[in-house]
């Protein structure tokens, strides 16, 4: 038998209790703020048609990122699903749901990357879109979500990079002076731009050369990028300057609108970014990107509008907005910055001892009685003696000890040790025992 | 473009919000009363080496019901997991846990199923297991969760049936004089009955006649099989007639101390059944399944010993028990005896409308407060008139409708009318507004 067997493939993760007790936390956290969103749930299988994904993402993940597989059965070939917005264009390409239709998605999503340190084949998306409002109202919600999600769970330095790739088209058209520029030569310097993070600045200018771009003109994108600020200066500037362009004149509009529709306490978060394009292709309006100065992980989630999308797959003209929470790296950074730990190892909060033989009818009893009051409760199914009952409680972080013995169980009462706080509590009644366990 | 790429795969489905919040709420209360018991969540990935999961679940598995599939860039060969129950031995054989270790799991599996009426090719499964102890004690809390678990999510009539494999092996040597059976031909027994439920009485007769055996011989079996009812009374019997044959006296005492563990007011949920075997070959001892006797829909959950699988992956020779319950049947037979409905289409719980334009800011921020009141929220993000407003939060179903207006405005506060009740209420302030939509 190869060793193989007793591990998870490459690239490819087991969650033990205490990494999963964090998880579900987060997970948990930030499904609560969709909900208060008035998001709805919707979920899509894991498997879809090989034809559902391909052509959606771009080459790299078409020929490689994309995890498909022929059936050897039917010979049909299937693939793991790579984001979890392509399933939401399928959704409401063929049905009928109210509009605006905000949907939610928490899930896992797959990629055929190279294993790595922090690059998983297997990791998790937080989604949450809304369909059918071409309105900056939608890219408000989302862009107002994004930062209550990252307030709620306790991030504080943190901001979210705001820009319009209509913006960044329309000053181009201004600045660069090379005529009507086509949509493939502006995603070139999109993708070439996106690429700012991973290379530099130094790297990018060589990939603008590549492009054929003059110095000159390579010089006026550099300067351009290296806009950023105060999101109302920044667009009051940018609008007297280039306000004559259309797309500069729609974008200021849009942004203006969103900025307007964000709740004031909330704008400290947001910085106005020229740099910003992010790497997909389907984007056609304003975009973010949340990113934690202190942490060095790239950005943690991300979004943007997405208006022709769903019309790719065969369904109806539907404009879009959503963002994607990076759970994996939220969960990274927040334990880099001590948000959780992972050192909780039990959903039990209290232990049931038996002292001896004669009293384990009494702990099952009691147990029950603390299981029936809402207490996570546990007791010993190893039939080992008290000491070591304590002992695994204490392993498995079990914050209250309940003793039973001959003399509680006869006065029906419990003894209560707290492992953290060193609080006694002698012979107690069970009913000021569950009191006292459920208080904290 | 093809009409595939707008369906989900055949044998897979999509799940809109309306039956999303069903499930949730289902999984929730699953999960709940898995962790009141003190069960630790564990995560594995969707996808498996197909080495992990060859010959661990007999034939039919093997050629037909796993996903297997060849990675087109490495050759490798992998497998979408078939149950919770594999990964779980995977991972307790390499990864040193406190024993008694109760992980629960409640996730997708996948079977290569031909789709077909309630024949999914992905569902969900919900599973508690202990890993480390041989005792009657864990399987009893193994039984005592899956009624709990019944019972919190509404059920009422229903039952747990309750068998030994050792039990009916011994009391298979004892009465059909066959000599010392081999493992082989108690198990192909046990196939023929575990088809009981599918083929009928006569179905299973033919299956035994097929193994070679003689008429009377069949008789016996079919009798042995017939014997259920009241647990202890049946026990106390079986032990009478049966209790100098080892295995049958090592079942007895072993369902004996499963029963005196059970809380007395959950013992009438459970009844022993004779022609309770299981498909899957790897249990070892107690066996259990749950059925509702009004809904013919099989057994919704099952589970019992499997002392030897660990071993399998050159883990150490642990006992484990454990409990699964079938997500999908759960779902389908609360549906039909009303525990729940599909209707509900919103998470929101109010909808604030705004009487015209001019109030549309004031309207954000009433929205915004209700939110941070923990009373999730919507308002207009279509800029549609306000009787369309109305509409839509009718539509999807929203409980209070929140009108503002100039008069809302001026004076700080909102219109409120429940379209459930018909309550209404005129200009009440925003504190006094926020306590009424709370308080339901």
């Amino acid at each position: 038998m190869s060793q193989k067997k007793f591990r998870p493939p490459r690239g490819f993760r087991d969650f033990p209790p205490e990494v999963m007790l964090v998880r579900k936390r987060v997970l948990d956290t930030i499904e609560r703020v969709f909900q208060k969103y008035g998001f709805l749930p919707l979920e899509t299988p894991i498997v879809e048609y090989w034809e559902t994904l391909a052509g959606k993402y771009g080459d790299e993940a078409e020929t490689h990122l994309i995890w498909r597989f022929q059936d050897p059965h039917s010979g049909e070939w299937y693939a793991l699903r790579y984001d979890l917005t392509v399933p939401l264009a399928r959704f409401v390409a063929t049905n009928p749901v109210p509009l605006p239709f905000k949907r939610y998605h928490i899930g896992r999503v797959f990629r055929h990357e190279r294993p790595g340190r922090g690059r998983f084949r297997e990791f998790w998306q937080a989604d949450a879109d809304i369909v059918g409002s071409p309105l900056p109202e939608a890219d408000a919600e989302c862009v107002e979500l994004t930062i209550d999600a990252f307030k709620t769970l306790g991030f504080r330095d943190f901001t979210l990079l705001l820009n319009d790739r209509r913006l960044l088209t329309g000053i181009f058209e201004e600045e660069l002076r090379l005529g009507r520029l086509g949509r493939e030569t502006v995603l070139a310097i999109f993708r070439a731009i996106d690429k700012l993070d991973k290379i530099g600045e130094t790297g990018v200018r060589g990939e603008l050369k590549k492009l054929g771009l003059s110095e000159a003109v390579i010089e006026k994108i550099m300067k351009i990028i290296g806009i950023r600020g105060d999101p109302d200066s920044v667009l009051s500037e940018l609008s007297s300057k280039f306000g004559h362009n259309e797309k500069v004149k729609v974008a200021v509009e849009h942004l203006t609108g969103l900025l307007d529709c964000v709740r004031s306490d909330f704008r400290g978060h947001i910085r106005l970014d020229l740099a910003l394009v992010r790497g997909l292709d389907y984007y056609t309006g304003p975009i973010w990107e949340v990113v934690l100065e202190r942490v060095g992980l790239g950005s943690l989630a991300g979004g943007g509008r997405y208006d022709d999308l769903i019309r790719l797959y065969g369904g109806p003209d539907l404009p879009a907005t959503g963002t994607s929470l990076g759970v994996e790296r939220i969960i990274e950074a927040g334990a880099e910055l001590g948000l959780w730990s992972f050192k909780r190892k039990s959903t039990a909060r209290a232990y049931v001892i038996a002292i001896s033989d004669t009293v384990r009818d009494y702990a099952r009893e009691v147990v029950r009685l603390l299981r029936d009051s809402g207490v996570p409760a546990e007791y010993d199914l190893m039939r080992r003696k008290w000491r070591a009952q304590v002992e695994h409680a204490k392993k498995i972080g079990v914050e209250w000890l309940v003793f039973v013995g001959e003399k509680e169980k006869t006065t029906r009462t419990v003894t209560l040790h707290n492992t953290k706080t060193g609080e006694h509590f002698d012979r107690v009644d069970l009913t000021r025992a569950i009191e006292l366990i459920r208080k904290q």
